[in-house]
């Protein structure tokens, strides 16, 4: 694009750094903000440097936060015996999105994989299992995806686990709300069936 | 999101002023920022506040440049007797792609919009015709949208130039490559066949 300059250019191929942001948005977010943005945009790159400079982990949990510790850890109205491992920051915010869960997470930020040098201590189950010990946890929920992966993951946390006194559950499966039957694939059918509830009226 | 930490929660918000972020892909690039793109983030960040404070517009084009007269217009391969006139910098991106248009250009951003308090002097049209009368410029192509808001530009710019010695021209109408004549419309028809040419073999 020589027909553009040098600082055009770079700010259209900085903005690629963002997900979902190909050369065509890029371009249209840069002329955006040099139109009719130039406040927000000042704003933005404040905030951005702000957040990546001092937004670290919670020593709790690994979630994200400018404080050692983060707001939900922080918030005496949760209860922190029941700890919920989640595999990313993002499955905490949709769970937290559905107000459902009110007590505290764990987040592992990915899930085990030797091929790629990732093992229990990147995963921070050194001090998941700690936590564990300290014997005020009372239950721990697994939330980790239905992946291969995932279950690898999981079943790696259930054998450091089980032999404590400590519940150990994971998330239901079957069929998803606002979901078809018809489009659903084989293995969760299968699992629908085997976990079947009794109807009660 | 109560259960943010208020940094967190603050680049959420400041990410949606990028065009087409609405908040659930604002906390998705939040979340890689912070995840996997620290450095890009840094880069972006620095991209950005750089680009608001340094780039201006071309003081002959008034296209995008940090540089008092853009690459295009400094471009000694281009004929600066031939300007093409288009309403946003990304339309001149969007010719610019087509690699069809040797000439140089001059950007209106925007178009005459009386109740917005867009006037002439406000696309820069004054600067324009005075290009125009130191006699160097052959021909001028309206290159603008074929809006109602975009017809009246036009006709402002064709009035104040008609009667110099500047052969004005304004892009084909016509029905586009890889449209279907059946989807087109009324207007679009009328057009191209108004505008037919004879089939040279």
């Amino acid at each position: 694009m020589s027909h553009l300059s040098p600082l055009v250019e770079q700010l259209i191929v900085s903005l690629q750094c963002l997900p979902g942001v190909g050369p065509k948005s890029a371009k249209r977010m840069a002329l955006h903000l040099l139109e009719r943005e130039r406040e927000g945009g000042k704003i933005l790159a404040e905030s951005i440097s702000l957040s990546l400079e001092q937004i670290g982990k919670c020593k709790n949990c690994r979630f994200y936060s400018e404080n050692p510790v983060c707001s939900i850890c922080n918030d005496m109205k949760r209860d922190s015996s029941l700890i919920c491992v989640v595999e990313t920051a993002s499955d905490l915010l949709a769970i937290e999105e559905s107000s459902q869960f009110k007590g505290v997470y764990f987040v592992l930020h990915g899930y085990l994989s030797p091929l790629d040098g990732i093992g229990p201590k990147e995963l921070g189950l050194d001090q998941l299992i700690n936590t564990a010990k300290q014997g005020s946890v009372k239950e721990i929920i697994l939330a980790i995806n239905p992946s291969l992966e995932g279950e690898a993951t999981s079943h790696y946390i259930y054998s450091s686990l089980k032999d404590m006194n400590i519940s150990l559950s994971a998330l239901a499966r079957g069929v998803p709300l606002s979901s078809e039957i018809e489009y659903l694939d084989g293995g969760t059918l299968m699992l629908a069936f085997q976990g079947r509830n009794k109807i009660r009226i």
